[in-house]
Protein backbone atom coordinates (compact mmCIF):
# COMPACT_ATOMS: atom_id res chain seq x y z
CA UNK A 1 0.00 0.00 0.00
CA UNK A 2 1.28 3.39 -1.09
CA UNK A 3 0.55 6.93 -0.58
CA UNK A 4 1.32 10.11 -1.99
CA UNK A 5 1.03 13.61 -0.93
CA UNK A 6 1.87 16.10 -3.51
CA UNK A 7 2.50 19.57 -2.23
CA UNK A 8 3.46 22.19 -4.78
CA UNK A 9 5.97 24.90 -3.96
CA UNK A 10 3.67 28.05 -4.68
CA UNK A 11 1.13 26.82 -2.45
CA UNK A 12 3.84 25.86 0.05
CA UNK A 13 4.84 29.73 -0.45
CA UNK A 14 1.62 30.96 0.27
CA UNK A 15 1.27 28.86 3.69
CA UNK A 16 4.50 30.26 5.15
CA UNK A 17 4.53 34.04 3.58
CA UNK A 18 0.76 35.28 3.61
CA UNK A 19 -1.65 32.85 5.14
CA UNK A 20 -1.77 34.34 8.60
CA UNK A 21 -2.20 38.11 6.86
CA UNK A 22 -5.19 37.11 4.58
CA UNK A 23 -6.39 33.60 6.32
CA UNK A 24 -9.69 33.64 4.84
CA UNK A 25 -9.01 34.18 1.14
CA UNK A 26 -6.24 31.38 1.02
CA UNK A 27 -8.42 28.52 2.28
CA UNK A 28 -10.66 29.01 -0.76
CA UNK A 29 -8.10 27.62 -3.45
CA UNK A 30 -9.13 23.64 -1.83
CA UNK A 31 -5.91 22.76 -2.48
CA UNK A 32 -4.47 20.10 0.26
CA UNK A 33 -1.37 21.83 1.34
CA UNK A 34 -4.09 24.40 3.14
CA UNK A 35 -4.56 22.43 6.00
CA UNK A 36 -1.35 23.35 7.43
CA UNK A 37 -1.98 27.08 6.91
CA UNK A 38 -5.74 26.28 8.52
CA UNK A 39 -3.86 24.78 11.54
CA UNK A 40 -1.47 27.54 11.69
CA UNK A 41 -4.27 30.41 11.34
CA UNK A 42 -6.20 28.59 14.24
CA UNK A 43 -2.92 28.29 16.83
CA UNK A 44 -2.86 32.13 16.45
CA UNK A 45 -6.18 33.24 17.09
CA UNK A 46 -6.18 30.24 20.05
CA UNK A 47 -3.03 32.09 21.30
CA UNK A 48 -4.49 35.54 21.04
CA UNK A 49 -7.60 34.42 23.12
CA UNK A 50 -5.31 33.01 25.64
CA UNK A 51 -3.30 36.60 25.64
CA UNK A 52 -6.28 38.40 26.50
CA UNK A 53 -7.43 35.80 28.68
CA UNK A 54 -4.25 36.22 30.26
CA UNK A 55 -4.56 40.25 30.33
CA UNK A 56 -7.49 40.18 31.90
CA UNK A 57 -6.39 37.84 34.60
CA UNK A 58 -3.59 39.92 35.70
CA UNK A 59 -6.00 42.86 35.79
CA UNK A 60 -8.89 40.89 37.77
CA UNK A 61 -5.57 40.04 40.21
CA UNK A 62 -4.86 43.15 40.74
CA UNK A 63 -8.56 44.21 41.50
CA UNK A 64 -8.38 41.18 43.68
CA UNK A 65 -5.38 42.20 46.11
CA UNK A 66 -6.93 45.28 46.74
CA UNK A 67 -10.11 43.81 47.94
CA UNK A 68 -8.17 41.20 49.72
CA UNK A 69 -5.53 43.69 51.83
CA UNK A 70 -8.32 46.14 52.16
CA UNK A 71 -10.11 43.93 53.86
CA UNK A 72 -7.09 42.47 56.12
CA UNK A 73 -6.24 46.32 56.94
CA UNK A 74 -9.84 47.29 57.62
CA UNK A 75 -10.26 44.69 60.23
CA UNK A 76 -6.71 44.90 61.40
CA UNK A 77 -7.11 48.78 62.25
CA UNK A 78 -10.30 48.75 63.77
CA UNK A 79 -10.77 49.74 67.16
CA UNK A 80 -13.08 51.92 68.98
CA UNK A 81 -12.48 53.55 72.48
CA UNK A 82 -15.69 55.03 74.06
CA UNK A 83 -15.51 58.53 75.21
CA UNK A 84 -16.40 57.90 78.37
CA UNK A 85 -14.85 55.47 81.59
CA UNK A 86 -15.37 53.94 84.86
CA UNK A 87 -12.43 54.51 87.74
CA UNK A 88 -11.50 51.25 87.10
CA UNK A 89 -12.62 50.17 83.26
CA UNK A 90 -12.18 51.69 79.64
CA UNK A 91 -14.73 50.68 77.49
CA UNK A 92 -13.27 49.87 73.77
CA UNK A 93 -13.60 47.36 71.42
CA UNK A 94 -10.86 46.14 69.02
CA UNK A 95 -10.82 43.02 66.31
CA UNK A 96 -8.45 41.17 68.72
CA UNK A 97 -11.55 40.82 71.59
CA UNK A 98 -12.89 38.35 68.64
CA UNK A 99 -10.82 34.99 67.83
CA UNK A 100 -13.16 35.00 64.28
CA UNK A 101 -11.88 38.66 63.67
CA UNK A 102 -7.97 37.23 64.39
CA UNK A 103 -9.18 34.43 62.41
CA UNK A 104 -10.39 36.85 59.56
CA UNK A 105 -7.39 39.18 59.65
CA UNK A 106 -4.86 36.08 58.95
CA UNK A 107 -6.68 34.41 56.38
CA UNK A 108 -7.15 37.65 54.35
CA UNK A 109 -3.59 38.52 54.82
CA UNK A 110 -2.82 34.81 53.67
CA UNK A 111 -5.09 35.53 50.24
CA UNK A 112 -3.48 38.75 49.93
CA UNK A 113 -0.01 37.52 50.12
CA UNK A 114 -0.27 35.09 47.74
CA UNK A 115 -2.42 37.52 45.31
CA UNK A 116 1.06 39.65 45.26
CA UNK A 117 3.21 36.58 44.54
CA UNK A 118 0.83 35.09 42.14
CA UNK A 119 1.24 38.22 39.90
CA UNK A 120 5.12 36.87 38.42
CA UNK A 121 3.25 33.65 37.17
CA UNK A 122 0.42 35.64 35.74
CA UNK A 123 2.99 37.85 33.90
CA UNK A 124 4.17 34.84 32.38
CA UNK A 125 1.18 33.77 31.27
CA UNK A 126 0.75 36.65 29.24
CA UNK A 127 4.04 36.39 27.65
CA UNK A 128 3.73 32.89 27.03
CA UNK A 129 -0.12 32.05 27.11
CA UNK A 130 0.17 28.30 25.85
CA UNK A 131 1.96 27.79 29.05
CA UNK A 132 -0.11 25.05 30.91
CA UNK A 133 2.25 24.53 33.63
CA UNK A 134 2.08 28.09 35.42
CA UNK A 135 -1.67 27.73 34.85
CA UNK A 136 -2.47 25.06 36.46
CA UNK A 137 -0.79 25.91 39.42
CA UNK A 138 -2.43 29.54 39.66
CA UNK A 139 -5.96 27.25 39.02
CA UNK A 140 -5.18 25.51 42.60
CA UNK A 141 -3.91 27.77 44.86
CA UNK A 142 -6.33 29.71 43.20
CA UNK A 143 -9.04 27.44 44.49
CA UNK A 144 -7.45 26.81 47.93
CA UNK A 145 -7.34 30.63 48.24
CA UNK A 146 -11.07 31.07 47.29
CA UNK A 147 -12.12 28.61 50.03
CA UNK A 148 -10.17 30.42 52.56
CA UNK A 149 -11.44 33.65 52.10
CA UNK A 150 -14.94 32.44 52.10
CA UNK A 151 -14.42 30.89 55.29
CA UNK A 152 -13.43 34.12 56.69
CA UNK A 153 -15.71 35.99 54.96
CA UNK A 154 -18.64 34.01 55.84
CA UNK A 155 -17.45 33.31 59.51
CA UNK A 156 -16.91 36.85 60.06
CA UNK A 157 -20.00 37.89 58.93
CA UNK A 158 -22.18 35.86 60.56
CA UNK A 159 -20.44 37.34 64.18
CA UNK A 160 -20.64 41.12 62.41
CA UNK A 161 -24.63 39.54 62.23
CA UNK A 162 -24.36 38.82 65.83
CA UNK A 163 -22.60 42.13 66.93
CA UNK A 164 -25.75 44.13 64.75
CA UNK A 165 -28.60 42.36 66.17
CA UNK A 166 -27.49 40.17 68.59
CA UNK A 167 -29.67 37.19 69.49
CA UNK A 168 -32.44 37.21 72.04
CA UNK A 169 -32.52 33.41 72.36
CA UNK A 170 -28.66 33.52 73.53
CA UNK A 171 -29.29 36.56 75.41
CA UNK A 172 -26.60 38.13 73.58
CA UNK A 173 -26.96 42.36 73.07
CA UNK A 174 -26.34 43.94 69.75
CA UNK A 175 -22.88 45.89 70.76
CA UNK A 176 -23.11 48.15 67.53
CA UNK A 177 -25.09 50.72 69.23
CA UNK A 178 -22.56 51.14 71.91
CA UNK A 179 -19.41 50.91 69.16
CA UNK A 180 -21.16 52.58 66.06
CA UNK A 181 -17.58 53.14 64.52
CA UNK A 182 -16.33 50.00 65.06
CA UNK A 183 -18.81 48.13 63.74
CA UNK A 184 -18.97 50.30 60.67
CA UNK A 185 -15.38 49.96 60.60
CA UNK A 186 -15.38 45.58 60.41
CA UNK A 187 -18.68 45.51 58.18
CA UNK A 188 -16.95 47.22 55.46
CA UNK A 189 -14.09 45.05 55.94
CA UNK A 190 -15.92 41.57 55.44
CA UNK A 191 -17.97 43.49 52.22
CA UNK A 192 -13.75 43.93 51.01
CA UNK A 193 -14.27 40.26 51.93
CA UNK A 194 -16.32 39.21 49.71
CA UNK A 195 -15.66 41.61 46.18
CA UNK A 196 -11.90 39.74 46.89
CA UNK A 197 -14.68 36.10 46.72
CA UNK A 198 -16.30 36.95 43.70
CA UNK A 199 -12.61 38.54 41.82
CA UNK A 200 -11.68 34.97 42.91
CA UNK A 201 -14.26 32.66 41.37
CA UNK A 202 -13.75 34.87 38.36
CA UNK A 203 -10.36 34.18 38.31
CA UNK A 204 -10.60 30.23 39.00
CA UNK A 205 -13.78 30.48 35.73
CA UNK A 206 -11.31 32.13 33.26
CA UNK A 207 -8.67 29.81 34.20
CA UNK A 208 -10.83 26.95 33.19
CA UNK A 209 -11.63 28.85 30.51
CA UNK A 210 -8.02 28.93 29.34
CA UNK A 211 -7.25 25.20 30.48
CA UNK A 212 -10.32 23.73 27.89
CA UNK A 213 -9.32 25.29 24.72
CA UNK A 214 -5.45 23.98 24.75
CA UNK B 1 8.12 18.91 -3.90
CA UNK B 2 7.13 15.38 -3.17
CA UNK B 3 6.78 13.53 -0.06
CA UNK B 4 5.71 9.47 -0.33
CA UNK B 5 5.42 7.26 2.79
CA UNK B 6 4.81 3.98 2.70
CA UNK B 7 3.21 1.66 5.10
CA UNK B 8 3.42 -2.13 4.29
CA UNK B 9 0.39 -4.61 4.83
CA UNK B 10 2.43 -6.52 7.26
CA UNK B 11 3.20 -3.82 9.87
CA UNK B 12 -0.51 -2.80 9.30
CA UNK B 13 -2.07 -5.87 10.54
CA UNK B 14 0.61 -5.92 13.33
CA UNK B 15 -1.15 -2.85 14.25
CA UNK B 16 -4.48 -3.54 14.08
CA UNK B 17 -4.37 -7.35 15.55
CA UNK B 18 -1.79 -7.91 18.44
CA UNK B 19 -0.02 -4.66 18.86
CA UNK B 20 -2.98 -3.36 22.05
CA UNK B 21 -2.28 -7.32 23.53
CA UNK B 22 1.98 -7.07 23.40
CA UNK B 23 2.42 -3.24 23.19
CA UNK B 24 5.21 -3.40 24.59
CA UNK B 25 7.41 -6.36 22.25
CA UNK B 26 6.23 -4.66 19.01
CA UNK B 27 7.73 -0.75 19.87
CA UNK B 28 11.01 -2.24 19.50
CA UNK B 29 11.15 -3.43 15.93
CA UNK B 30 11.24 -0.06 14.97
CA UNK B 31 9.10 0.49 11.07
CA UNK B 32 6.73 3.53 11.15
CA UNK B 33 3.62 2.00 10.89
CA UNK B 34 3.75 1.33 14.75
CA UNK B 35 3.37 4.83 15.24
CA UNK B 36 0.44 4.13 15.15
CA UNK B 37 0.36 1.39 17.08
CA UNK B 38 2.06 3.26 20.22
CA UNK B 39 -0.45 5.93 20.16
CA UNK B 40 -3.60 3.57 20.39
CA UNK B 41 -1.63 1.83 23.15
CA UNK B 42 -1.39 5.16 24.86
CA UNK B 43 -5.31 5.49 24.67
CA UNK B 44 -5.56 2.37 26.40
CA UNK B 45 -3.34 3.28 29.35
CA UNK B 46 -4.87 6.99 29.31
CA UNK B 47 -8.43 5.87 29.42
CA UNK B 48 -7.94 2.91 32.06
CA UNK B 49 -6.27 5.80 34.40
CA UNK B 50 -9.63 7.84 33.79
CA UNK B 51 -11.94 4.85 34.34
CA UNK B 52 -10.02 4.44 37.84
CA UNK B 53 -10.08 8.63 38.48
CA UNK B 54 -14.04 8.29 37.43
CA UNK B 55 -14.86 5.25 39.86
CA UNK B 56 -12.97 7.32 42.85
CA UNK B 57 -14.84 9.99 42.37
CA UNK B 58 -18.29 8.21 42.46
CA UNK B 59 -16.74 6.91 45.83
CA UNK B 60 -16.35 10.37 47.04
CA UNK B 61 -19.04 11.69 45.66
CA UNK B 62 -20.80 8.72 47.90
CA UNK B 63 -19.11 9.94 51.02
CA UNK B 64 -19.33 13.59 50.67
CA UNK B 65 -23.65 12.83 50.30
CA UNK B 66 -23.23 10.93 53.59
CA UNK B 67 -21.67 14.13 54.94
CA UNK B 68 -23.63 17.07 53.73
CA UNK B 69 -27.09 15.25 54.57
CA UNK B 70 -25.72 13.99 57.84
CA UNK B 71 -24.33 17.67 58.34
CA UNK B 72 -27.85 19.38 57.09
CA UNK B 73 -29.78 16.77 59.22
CA UNK B 74 -28.29 16.94 62.83
CA UNK B 75 -28.44 20.78 62.78
CA UNK B 76 -32.18 20.46 61.44
CA UNK B 77 -32.84 18.73 64.44
CA UNK B 78 -30.49 19.74 67.29
CA UNK B 79 -32.89 21.59 69.54
CA UNK B 80 -33.37 21.25 73.54
CA UNK B 81 -36.01 22.20 76.41
CA UNK B 82 -34.78 22.46 79.56
CA UNK B 83 -36.34 20.22 82.15
CA UNK B 84 -37.19 23.29 84.04
CA UNK B 85 -39.43 26.48 83.34
CA UNK B 86 -41.23 29.83 84.87
CA UNK B 87 -44.74 30.51 85.35
CA UNK B 88 -44.39 32.73 81.74
CA UNK B 89 -41.16 30.83 80.13
CA UNK B 90 -39.68 27.86 79.18
CA UNK B 91 -36.15 27.52 78.45
CA UNK B 92 -35.71 26.30 74.98
CA UNK B 93 -32.94 25.90 72.41
CA UNK B 94 -33.50 25.29 68.58
CA UNK B 95 -31.24 25.81 65.70
CA UNK B 96 -34.00 28.23 64.16
CA UNK B 97 -33.15 30.84 66.79
CA UNK B 98 -29.62 31.70 64.96
CA UNK B 99 -30.04 32.72 61.42
CA UNK B 100 -26.79 31.41 61.14
CA UNK B 101 -27.76 27.98 61.59
CA UNK B 102 -30.81 28.39 59.82
CA UNK B 103 -27.94 29.61 57.00
CA UNK B 104 -25.86 26.44 57.69
CA UNK B 105 -29.18 24.27 56.98
CA UNK B 106 -30.28 25.66 53.76
CA UNK B 107 -26.82 25.39 52.37
CA UNK B 108 -25.81 22.30 53.35
CA UNK B 109 -28.97 20.80 51.99
CA UNK B 110 -28.37 22.66 48.67
CA UNK B 111 -24.70 21.01 48.77
CA UNK B 112 -26.44 17.63 49.48
CA UNK B 113 -29.12 17.68 46.92
CA UNK B 114 -26.67 18.82 44.53
CA UNK B 115 -24.33 15.85 45.19
CA UNK B 116 -27.21 13.76 44.60
CA UNK B 117 -28.30 15.13 41.65
CA UNK B 118 -24.27 14.77 40.41
CA UNK B 119 -24.35 11.44 40.75
CA UNK B 120 -26.00 10.18 37.13
CA UNK B 121 -22.89 12.59 35.76
CA UNK B 122 -20.28 10.65 37.71
CA UNK B 123 -21.57 7.27 36.58
CA UNK B 124 -21.64 8.53 32.70
CA UNK B 125 -18.50 9.38 33.66
CA UNK B 126 -17.18 6.13 35.11
CA UNK B 127 -18.95 4.20 31.59
CA UNK B 128 -17.40 6.79 29.23
CA UNK B 129 -14.35 8.44 30.67
CA UNK B 130 -13.24 10.58 27.87
CA UNK B 131 -16.39 12.67 28.02
CA UNK B 132 -15.57 16.44 28.41
CA UNK B 133 -18.34 17.88 29.16
CA UNK B 134 -20.26 16.42 31.68
CA UNK B 135 -16.73 16.35 33.70
CA UNK B 136 -16.40 20.24 33.24
CA UNK B 137 -20.04 20.74 34.29
CA UNK B 138 -18.95 18.74 38.01
CA UNK B 139 -15.78 20.41 38.25
CA UNK B 140 -17.59 23.71 37.92
CA UNK B 141 -20.42 22.83 39.86
CA UNK B 142 -18.50 20.75 42.66
CA UNK B 143 -15.92 24.40 43.30
CA UNK B 144 -19.88 26.08 43.51
CA UNK B 145 -20.39 23.65 46.18
CA UNK B 146 -17.39 23.50 47.90
CA UNK B 147 -17.81 27.71 48.21
CA UNK B 148 -20.90 27.45 49.67
CA UNK B 149 -20.15 24.32 52.13
CA UNK B 150 -17.03 26.35 52.86
CA UNK B 151 -19.31 29.63 53.73
CA UNK B 152 -21.89 28.09 55.51
CA UNK B 153 -19.19 25.84 58.28
CA UNK B 154 -17.21 29.20 58.20
CA UNK B 155 -20.20 30.65 59.35
CA UNK B 156 -21.27 28.23 62.20
CA UNK B 157 -18.06 27.25 63.32
CA UNK B 158 -17.53 30.91 64.18
CA UNK B 159 -21.26 30.94 66.36
CA UNK B 160 -20.69 27.79 67.73
CA UNK B 161 -17.59 29.10 68.74
CA UNK B 162 -19.09 31.93 70.44
CA UNK B 163 -21.50 29.53 71.84
CA UNK B 164 -19.17 27.32 73.73
CA UNK B 165 -16.75 30.32 74.90
CA UNK B 166 -18.88 32.89 75.16
CA UNK B 167 -16.90 36.79 74.42
CA UNK B 168 -16.54 38.79 77.41
CA UNK B 169 -15.38 41.65 75.44
CA UNK B 170 -18.83 42.08 74.33
CA UNK B 171 -20.61 40.40 77.15
CA UNK B 172 -21.73 37.58 75.17
CA UNK B 173 -21.79 34.59 78.02
CA UNK B 174 -21.69 30.60 76.87
CA UNK B 175 -24.60 29.56 76.28
CA UNK B 176 -23.45 25.68 76.39
CA UNK B 177 -23.46 25.62 80.04
CA UNK B 178 -27.06 25.63 79.83
CA UNK B 179 -27.84 23.71 76.79
CA UNK B 180 -24.87 20.98 76.87
CA UNK B 181 -26.92 18.73 74.66
CA UNK B 182 -28.00 21.00 71.90
CA UNK B 183 -24.07 22.43 71.61
CA UNK B 184 -22.75 18.88 71.12
CA UNK B 185 -25.50 18.72 68.18
CA UNK B 186 -24.56 21.40 66.80
CA UNK B 187 -20.75 20.63 67.12
CA UNK B 188 -21.18 18.09 65.36
CA UNK B 189 -23.05 19.11 62.34
CA UNK B 190 -20.03 21.79 61.83
CA UNK B 191 -17.44 18.92 61.90
CA UNK B 192 -19.36 16.65 59.15
CA UNK B 193 -19.61 20.61 57.05
CA UNK B 194 -16.22 20.23 57.47
CA UNK B 195 -15.81 16.37 56.23
CA UNK B 196 -18.09 17.32 53.34
CA UNK B 197 -15.80 20.39 52.44
CA UNK B 198 -12.84 18.23 52.77
CA UNK B 199 -14.31 15.67 50.24
CA UNK B 200 -15.36 18.39 47.70
CA UNK B 201 -11.57 19.62 48.01
CA UNK B 202 -10.43 16.09 46.79
CA UNK B 203 -13.12 15.78 44.08
CA UNK B 204 -11.92 18.62 42.22
CA UNK B 205 -8.77 17.97 42.84
CA UNK B 206 -8.92 14.44 41.19
CA UNK B 207 -11.08 16.31 38.62
CA UNK B 208 -8.64 18.41 37.45
CA UNK B 209 -6.07 15.44 37.08
CA UNK B 210 -8.62 14.00 34.86
CA UNK B 211 -8.57 17.24 32.70
CA UNK B 212 -5.09 17.41 33.14
CA UNK B 213 -4.59 14.43 29.90
CA UNK B 214 -6.99 14.67 27.93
Amino acid sequence: MSTTIDITEETSAVAKGKAPLIATTTYSDGSKGNIKTKGAAAATAATGYKKGIAIFDFLLRLGAIVAALAAAGTMGSSEQTLPFFTQFFQFRASYDDLPTFQFFVIAMSIVGGYLVLSLPFSIVLIIRPSAVAPKMLLVALDIVALTLNTAAGGAAAAVVYLAHNGNSSANWLAICQQFGDFCQKVSGAVVASFISAVALVFLVVLSGFALRRH
